[in-house]
């Protein structure tokens, strides 16, 4: 954001009155669905909607214009037309409103003469030092005050996971695989075109964001991809972020510009130069989602030395096919550990081979066999972090109280493989979730999850990113 | 498969007669699961349970050798230690069984010793000309005679798509996402060691299978690839065939060899061979159901021309990220398209831009405006497929009676990606999907799809794969 010296985001994301520009009657139009977000999101404070002609919305009274309304408010949310929402901005700046979210299109994205109106828009939000998400975005949740402000009516788990997306679509997207990977979102901001507040400025507040735990991040481009880049890098070093970027080609480049107006840059450098900074990258959403919640839910590993217990191989090869060029080893388990999984096994001469991957294939189907194994392998000291692959079935079920104490007992993160459908898989998701335990049902996400913790293990440990 | 002439497998996947060897009362042990699977399974031949102590298990009669069972069976699933089930595998051979599963492990991949043991069995197998599907394997299901004989019990959708994985546990992860994914599994080989029937000799039989349509497969490594990969290739000219090829890097490689006792070799090799004969390949269990469901539900496009109508942009540059490495291009509109467009949005210079991804915008929330933009986007020449972009929301609905209707008209390929979580998107899958249409709730799994469809499309054209 331009000016002299920081404003506070705070009554953006935590705003006591918000007032709404634009509501109406009807179901298709943004201005009934964010004024309907924000009723459903139950939130607390007040809701001012205005419009000029309306009495009433969804059971509100509506006002006739900004100035009616009683009392100041701390955040507007702007659902109008392009050249209106100018107007409202401006009219907000005078008001002594503290922040504006702008929803519609219509800017830059759309060729010179929408540039120049987002000139205008800008100048305006400038001009009063006024916070502005925005144009051309969905919206903005915060999930610690109960604020839901896009136009997708939602009321999602709250947890520590906070995402910053420029697409309204692929921001729904990771919030929907958040709720099926039963994770919860702190804060979404949808920054669309960046205009006034950009990638940087969001992970600025979120840095210093006490619920925020872990920040995802979708790009497609930023107009300042270097501050984008070091602030990433920055923030990474106190709470991790995840990078998922997009539009990799010449032909997305071309849409993202009529898109956001962000040219996408080059892909490849992005990536480059992110992990110079210490900063995790991923190559979709549900990657995205997948990392963060581990990150969410897990202690960082001491090291990158992975163990795998299973009872069933195919995704451990899978999953190594991950691990290795994200720079995660496989390391031999101890010779104490061999002596331990015999004497657990109950024969010097097991049917299985004693190595990591540590295949207890027909034995693993005993839940105390197999929390005995888990055990031992956590207690291995050549061990920082255990992958722990088990199958859904109709007779046996997941040893998750065992896997949840020998986690509990040796304190390394424990990531859980649970080869199974979602309906079947879902208890038991929730069942380790609450205990801390991220579950995943393909082995591509385990293995990314696996790999995002050592990324931030081994940072922690004083990794090689540079500093600037 | 060894031997002069080819053996009639139909007895293997369609028996009447079924025996198991190893039935037990032990819920956490194989011999008690596959019993319980082909009880619940719903098979309506004959089970002969065979245990030399047990007199009944799960309600059933038990027999005490192969010798005792009253009829000829047409297949032995043999669920005995390594050593035990060489013996039983022979018993099976002097009594004109017609092909056996054994399921134990314990034989190549676990060193010198099971080796020779293999090769006993092996030995064993072929001197009756017997069909083994393993050892080492999970086991296999014809969905389409309601056979279930995996030791994880299951009842699953029928559908068109057959699955041959060389993992038992990757063969559950992609059997659960064709659950999550609603589509129906017509056979399931769980080809394990392949010591006797291998890849090759199970797409033989799925070539001339006309209850399989698409077949997926999961493949470490095989002993002998080319005949695997020129095999896929013929059967590919006939029904689409989708690889996912593990096993990609030195550490798999040696993990594989543990396991199912294959060498992973090259990766990229297999990849690129595969290509050449014109088979498509995949990168995740998550992309291989994807795009067998494309290719089990939809019909070839004529070219390669990717159509995306949207309301939201984010997912279009996603997509295009991983449709324009597979070969498809974004056309531009035909002028008479850009005219339907205008006349539809009823404006002549409507808030958005007229060009391919088609990004309606507010405008698209109406079902109608929706489904007349999917009706000219398919009615365009330029286009071959097209893409459908829709998000989950509390008020409004999936335009999907207006995408039905379009794509009956047109009769090209169309795909939904629908944004949203599992238990929101349900109905609208199975309802979808039910008048043929696939629906996704990931970009990157439509892309995928449509990259197949694509990639089959143009073979049909006369695509440049070689013949050998």
């Amino acid at each position: 954001m331009a000016g002299t010296g920081p404003v506070d985001l705070r009554p953006v994301f935590y705003p006591k009155r918000v007032a709404v520009f634009g509501v109406t009657n009807t179901p298709d139009r943004v201005g009934y669905n964010v004024l309907e977000s924000i009723l459903h999101g139950g939130f607390t404070g007040k809701v001012y909607p205005i419009h000029p002609r309306h009495e009433q919305v969804l059971g509100c009274k509506v006002y006739k214009s900004l100035e009616d309304v009683p009392e100041p408010v701390d955040l507007a949310v702007i659902c109008l037309n392009q050249y209106a929402t100018v107007k409202a901005v401006e009219s907000c700046g005078r008001a002594g409103v503290k922040g504006v979210i702008c929803n519609a299109g219509g800017y830059r994205e759309t060729g010179d003469v929408g540039h120049d109106l987002e000139k205008c828009l800008i100048a305006a939000a400038e001009k009063y030092r006024l916070p502005m998400i925005g144009p051309n975005t969905l919206g903005m949740i915060n999930n610690d005050g109960n604020f839901y402000s896009t136009f997708y009516p939602l009321k999602i788990p709250a947890g520590k996971v906070s995402i910053i997306s420029q697409s309204g679509g692929i921001g729904l997207t990771t919030i929907h695989m958040a709720i099926d990977e039963g994770i919860g979102i702190n804060k979404f901001i949808g920054v669309g075109n960046c205009s006034n507040l950009g990638f940087a400025d969001c992970l600025d507040y979120l840095e210093n964001d006490d619920s925020t735990a872990v920040i995802g991040v979708f790009i497609e481009g930023a107009a300042d991809a270097g501050r984008f880049v070091r602030t990433a890098g920055r923030v990474a070093r106190k709470k991790p972020v995840v990078v998922y970027k997009a539009g990799r080609l010449a032909e997305a480049d071309y849409y993202t510009q009529t898109h956001t107006g962000s040219s996408a840059g080059s892909f490849q450098l992005y990536r480059d130069i992110l992990h110079q900074h210490g900063v995790f990258t991923v190559n979709s959403a549900s990657e995205l989602v997948a990392a963060c919640k581990a990150l969410a839910l897990q202690p960082l590993p001491g090291g990158n030395r992975v163990g795998i217990l299973t009872h069933t191989a195919g995704p451990s090869v899978v999953m190594i096919d991950h691990l290795a060029p994200a720079g995660c080893v496989i390391p031999p388990l101890h010779e104490e550990t061999v002596s331990r999984v015999k004497q657990i096994i109950g024969s010097d001469n097991p049917p299985v081979v004693l190595k990591n991957p540590l295949d207890a294939a027909g034995l693993g189907f005993s839940r105390p066999t197999y929390g005995g194994l888990a055990e031992a392998m956590l207690a291995d000291d050549n061990v920082d972090l255990l992958l722990a692959v088990y199958c859904l079935h109709k007779t046996w079920e997941l040893p998750a109280i065992e896997l949840i104490n020998a986690h509990k007992k040796y304190k390394k993160p424990l990531i859980v493989n649970f080869v199974g459908n979602w309906q079947g898989c879902r208890a038991d998701q929730d069942f380790m979730q609450n205990a801390g335990v991220p579950l995943y049902t393909a082995p591509e996400k385990t293995a990314v999850a696996a790999a995002a913790l050592v990324h931030y293990g081994m940072r922690r440990k004083g990794g090689n990113d540079r500093d600037d």
